[in-house]
């Protein structure tokens, strides 16, 4: 089964696919959707259709079978948290456009799969990616962030998947 | 010229449409997109599929020739601040993707210009809605805003083109 990760940002939209057969993860590639801002009238909206462009390609290149994004929050002011959530709507509406289930996983829980402990220092998580996906080159902390979310929705779908099979083991 | 404005929500996105020749508003339609909440994983991406959905069965029908959304802020909460930037994503990308330039206002600067101060009550903005389009026929208050969003951009334009004819004039 193919997963990708998306870390949503306005600039920088990281994501992140790989392969999970049983336990085993392989990395399969991992980049980052720039939108960087112009002076110009009407430029968000050029900005937001072209990440959503940008990640529509990435879909259609590595057609993963289910995605998960980061459910994140920035507390700094309104004006972020909106910006945020403009990019967000773009990273939920891409993979729903092709159909598959979007998984939401707040950081701390990223972190905890990932690392462990729910609140680890940025180049923990960095170290963690490179150790669960041996090889990878990672194109900027974007999409390491991307990887760790396929990561935990990979893990995640595991434990769901065995505690179905238990049920069924159980009522067969 | 047509323009539609667009007053963005997850719930509830109101639009509408209106010609504008010379100083003469007329309407065209308006009407709400909607998007119920369910119990359902991956909900949020399958709402905001229906949002893009719905929307742009709208522009394509009524082909319009530029765009407006309300530039609101939800200072209650991150979580409310999120959502809507989410829709507002969805309500932004679609006109977009049609190419067309999207102008954003306040909500003080809709109602400045539809009512003329900028802090009406909204009975205020539905009654000059109607004054400025006689005879709509109006499906709501996120649609009566998002008809009052259309007029003010109809209102920012003529201004823009009165100042660059007269500009024009003076060069010339």
């Amino acid at each position: 089964m193919r997963v990708i990760g998306i870390d949503p940002g306005l600039r920088n939209l990281g994501w992140g696919v790989i392969d999970v057969a049983g336990s085993r993860l392989t990395h399969v590639a991992n980049g980052i959707c720039h939108s960087a801002p112009s002076d110009n009238d009407g430029d968000l909206a050029l900005r937001l259709v072209s990440l959503h462009s940008q990640l529509t390609d990435v879909l259609r290149t590595y057609a993963p079978d289910t995605a998960a994004v980061e459910h994140t929050f920035v507390n700094k002011d309104a004006v972020a948290t909106l910006k945020l959530g403009q990019a967000r709507g773009i990273a939920l509406l891409v993979p729903g456009q092709f159909g598959l289930t979007v998984g939401e996983y707040a950081p701390n829980a990223v972190k905890k799969t990932v690392v462990g402990v729910g609140h680890a220092a940025k180049q923990q998580v960095d170290h963690m990616v490179r150790l669960h996906l041996p090889g990878v080159t990672i194109n900027g902390p974007d999409a390491a962030d991307a990887l760790a979310i396929a990561i935990c929705h990979a893990h995640h779908m595991q434990s769901a998947g065995r505690l179905q099979a238990a049920l069924k083991r159980a009522a067969g």
